[in-house]
């Protein structure tokens, strides 16, 4: 867990002023090798922690598996050069679960800020979900916008290194943090999210907010889809695809969550905007749950 | 080219303020299967326009050529269902160009902000180029500090959506913009941009810097290092591995390229600091130069 952030020399010039050399911190970027059955199945580009957590939500993405138990072991292994690096991931699905189906390696090709766009055949594109979104989850706009302070506040490594993703759940009823994880690549940071809850037993992620830092394309909505998850939350814009596949998913999806007003996409009726005036007692409730939030969050992290 | 934004209605909901239902502007994310000799090679989730380019561009990141001329023909042709979707890109390449390594499309897997560091086995990771860096360009702070604003200015997509990044290809010795492009996916920007230069004749490309609207990891170092670019410049940080990439490649790496600073991560020799204090004229020809380039790059988009 040491390889989270790197130091390095650099030079910082400033025009009209002194160029200096100093030490910075930068967010570490290694490629993760997963493999199933010890056959590979992907690399990925991530920051090193948490790897079981991103093995498992990859795999609960891409539909090879549902819930976490469907895993029955998971093993940091050598690479070809006989070293473990920490950087190749084995995983051993509990018996009676399918292998994941040849043409999958096949089809988890290219990408856009990648994960599970990448498929060899469009038609492929919609991977089905075992976890359909009919959730009666309702949120009032008002906890929604504490959010992405939340999520900021939480971002330690982000703090550093000015370089890394964000993605938490929140409960939708309490506004309690209940797991964010921070990497280099926002989808991996959903997958370490997704894939902590699947082994929590906790999927399908009923009454959950995702809360992400970035902007959202296809490849979050589609995450957001296979678990099960009924609110997806950004700070920025979402692609047009991303709109289309949350209103096909029955996702309620908002971006643009920023001060003290959003954007809704698609199922608006779970926000409630009803302004309710706190009152001090109100502000008090909400100071403590965010601290028990956080402890909670420290605590499993 | 009319599918660049699409149109959408929404919800706006401010707290404490009023609800409001309005047609908002989206960036059109859509999924291009790139096919070489008719076998699918790759799908990318991208925003349609300057397909080829972007084509082109994935095919030199990948090293399956090196200049644009070994792609002799490109054509959209019909999806499974037999429409043209415009979403399925076949390029043929030149009598004597071979055809992608069948571990190729084995090899493009799963990705950070994706693109070539998807490799199913890590010690693929480290494409080679056909360009190595031996570049002595110089170029002056003061320059460079101009390309952001540039960049940023020459976002037509961004301004309506918010929802794009950018990546622009600027002349290191006379500061002229060469060419800018927007996509949903990082590295399908840098790709169009490589791309159109590879069609153009312009490979390797000595002498330019690569600059880029957000953050830098692995996968565009590795893009830069393919097409033979000597400086590549972010707004924001760097990955670890980026820097490790572009000091092995000999690349300028430049990130938090921001007001009148920047930090160099690697080869900063390559930028003068020293502060030339501006004359008149200087500013005056500097004003002439953006305005010629803002022109040339209009003419060739």
């Amino acid at each position: 867990m040491g390889r989270i952030t790197a130091r390095t020399r650099v030079t910082r010039i400033t025009v009209g002023g002194r160029t200096s050399h100093r030490d910075d911190v930068l967010a570490v970027e290694e490629p993760l090798e997963i493999r199933v059955g010890r056959t590979p199945l992907a690399v990925t580009m991530r920051t090193p922690g948490h790897d079981i957590d991103l093995a498992v939500g990859f795999l609960v993405s891409e539909g090879v598996i549902s819930r976490g138990d469907q895993v029955a072991a998971a093993i940091h292994c050598a690479g070809p050069d006989g070293e473990n690096t920490y950087n190749v991931l084995d995983l051993t699905l509990a018996p009676g679960v399918s292998q994941p189906d040849a043409s999958l390696q096949r089809n988890l090709t290219v990408t856009s800020s990648c994960g599970v766009c990448g498929k060899a055949s469009i038609d492929a594109v919609h991977t089905r979900t075992s976890y359909p979104v009919d959730d009666d989850l309702t949120i009032g706009a008002e906890q929604l916008i504490t959010f992405p302070e939340r999520l900021r506040a939480g971002q330690e490594i982000f703090e550093r290194t000015g370089g890394l993703h964000a993605a938490a759940l929140f409960d939708g009823r309490t506004g309690e943090l209940i797991v964010l994880r921070e990497d280099v690549g926002r989808h991996n940071a959903v997958d370490k999210v997704i894939g902590w809850a699947a082994r929590e037993g906790m999927l399908p992620l009923r009454g959950m907010v995702l809360q992400v830092s970035g902007r959202t394309s296809f490849e979050l909505t589609q995450k957001a889809s296979m678990a099960g998850i009924p609110v997806l939350a950004a700070v920025s814009a979402p692609s047009s695809l991303a709109v289309e596949h949350a209103r096909d998913a029955g996702i309620t999806l908002i971006g643009f969550l920023r001060g003290s007003s959003m954007v809704v996409y698609s199922r608006p009726e779970r926000v409630l905007d009803a302004p309710t005036p706190p009152t001090t007692a109100t502000v008090a409730a909400t100071a403590t749950a965010t601290a028990t939030a956080t402890a909670t969050a420290t605590a499993r992290s």
